[in-house]
């Protein structure tokens, strides 16, 4: 791992930490519209389609800015106007695709389940069997307001079963968590640069079955975020319709070589797994819960249950945290009160080792002195 | 100037050459929601604001993503669904306008003038006193297209006059070009991170009059482009709704202050003024001839008619003026055969000078051996 001395190191689901590489890769300007760079889009492009083993049936869009811009561009470009959208939610991710559709008046019902349960494969197929309208189903691969692995593999099976187009919000899982074309049938995969890849935010890219595009023209609802049209330009010349962040896309590419290097999904699928080990193991020995079972939790970020103890207080904990040379994930999204710790980036089981003995030594500081005191809900 | 010295020169109109102390300002990562990063938010909204001299009137929205959305933003964002729109055009950037619109079903009339004519300010006069639908005027500062110097002042005056709104493109010439909201009335300016400020791509941002946002909430299209949302959480927290490129902004502050340093507007100002001195009076005597008469010339970016001498080829001359560490721009925007070079970025005098001794080899390789033989249209 090569990394910045002095940085703190980043246990968040991303802005993360990257390697100093990967970061080193944008110490260079291109011109958007010169030979090296748009050389560079093609690379890009084609290497993310092999991560999702696509390339035969799929086209990668890349796009501006962060894991929301496109997955508003893939719901608007792919969802016609009489279009009807299923959503699973249990989670803000799952909510955020409701708002996305709001703004533009397509039609949508939800299946939503608590945000430690994941969706009822029955109570899917029965919604599809019932309503023939439903064009569309939208999931949440790993639904980082709670860390849950949604359970995508059955998903698609009978949202293919029953001839609908699966949409999927890999934002927070793609590279780390198989999702593989030929095993997983999907007409859609958005995810960005700043999360599992390793790269630093500012693109978001969209595995999307090219048969399903061609049909997409006119659908979107606004020219920044049209994928279809993003499509037809990038097929044409692998140039970007709009200025593309230069330095952003260096990075990824870097990033993506890093990832290759360490042996793709299974390599990053087995670092992080790791990472989530010993920070869960580390963290139940300091007294605290993590708020999924084991077989729910996917390794990417882990939620644990806010303790009741009335000494902890998590602001001091964040901020002694901090000094210590860890930032941890002060946004909570779940209903019960918690806090997030990201076991992904480019860190490893030395990091999240390290990460535990300082929180025991803030935890002591904090006069919680041993830790079977700190009580968790 | 601190260059990379084997990186090419980009005489583009962005992205372009960065100093080396703006890349660097990228090496390190930052977790979006810490305070150290919201910390550098702020600072960056209030120094935007400065340039602009509107901090006690406007506000600064910043937005991920090219120019492109920061306009689309904008314009989606301030016009309601019931306004109309005058759109002056006189190249690329503004029929973009129209296409964003168009996306969005908002009424606009035009109005336009050939890409080496500014507007009318007596049709625009005429046209506000007949239409009193007309709500919001749309205007580009510097129109890319030809390097064309729109007069913004005589524009905002009747626009003043006649009580409607403003919404200015200032894309390429946001602080170079003086636009001082004491001066120039306007409701709305968009620029970006990577143009005269010499940041890296991948930010937009707006200075909107706060009265006018105010009054903006659910007029958007798009919930990622929703500047009235943006508005709101950056209002509150100096935080960004979603993901933020923490890299480009940590750029653009490092940016910002040697901008600072330079003197401002008026200093970078002087510095491009000079390289479009030198660029252009170098051309001419190699026997290139300028598309715009200098008054109307911005000193951004200034268009070349195309050589007429068979032997010349724009792709052979492009190709090896890269091979002497010169990227030109490529793309032609202009109805005249033509191609542009940009004079801004991180480059002065001097740069602008060997390029110009770079060109006279290049033309004499290509078989121009006398520049009196380089004719142009």
């Amino acid at each position: 791992m090569t990394l910045t001395p002095n940085d703190p190191r980043l246990l968040t689901p991303g802005p993360l930490t990257t390697s100093n590489e990967t970061k080193e890769a944008m110490l260079h300007d291109w011109g958007s519209r010169d030979q090296n760079f748009i050389e560079m889009n093609a690379r890009v492009r084609q290497r993310l389609l092999a991560i999702g083993n696509a390339n035969e049936t799929h086209v990668c869009v890349l796009l501006q800015g962060s894991g929301t811009f496109i997955v508003e561009a893939a719901l608007c470009t792919l969802i016609p106007r009489n279009g009807k959208a299923l959503i699973l939610i249990n989670g803000a991710y799952g909510h955020r695709m409701c708002r996305i559709l709001d703004y533009v008046d397509r039609k949508y019902l939800v299946q939503e389940t608590t945000e430690d349960q994941p969706p009822s494969i029955e109570a899917l197929d029965r919604k599809l069997k019932e309503d023939p309208d439903i064009s569309h189903v939208l999931a949440v691969h790993c639904e980082t307001t709670s860390g849950i692995l949604n359970p995508i593999e059955d998903i698609a099976k009978i949202v293919e079963t029953h001839n609908r187009l699966l949409i999927i919000d890999a934002m927070s899982a793609f590279g780390a968590i198989e999702l593989d074309s030929k095993k997983i049938t999907f007409d859609a995969v958005m995810a960005s640069s700043n999360k599992c890849l390793e790269g630093v935010p500012g693109i978001g890219f969209a595995l999307i079955r090219k048969r399903t595009l061609e049909s997409c023209k006119g659908n979107a609802h606004s020219l920044s975020l049209d994928l279809y049209d993003q499509w037809l330009t990038m097929t044409d010349t692998n140039q970007w319709r709009f200025t593309p962040p230069t330095h952003v896309i260096a990075a990824l590419e870097m990033a993506i070589k890093q990832f290759e290097a360490e042996g793709g999904v299974s390599g990053r699928y087995k670092r992080y797994s790791e990472n989530c080990r010993v920070l869960t193991e580390g963290m139940k020995k300091l007294g605290f819960a993590p708020l999924l079972p084991n077989h729910l939790q996917a390794p990417i970020i882990v939620t644990f249950k806010m303790p009741q103890d009335p000494a902890f207080d998590f602001q001091t904990f964040y901020d002694e945290m901090k000094k210590q040379g860890y930032v941890l994930y002060p946004g909570k999204l779940t209903v019960a009160p918690s806090f997030r710790i990201g076991c992904i980036g480019h860190l490893d089981k030395k990091e999240m080792l390290n990460c535990i003995s300082k929180m025991k030594i803030t935890l002591e500081n904090m006069g919680l002195k041993s830790v079977a005191e700190n009580k968790t809900l």
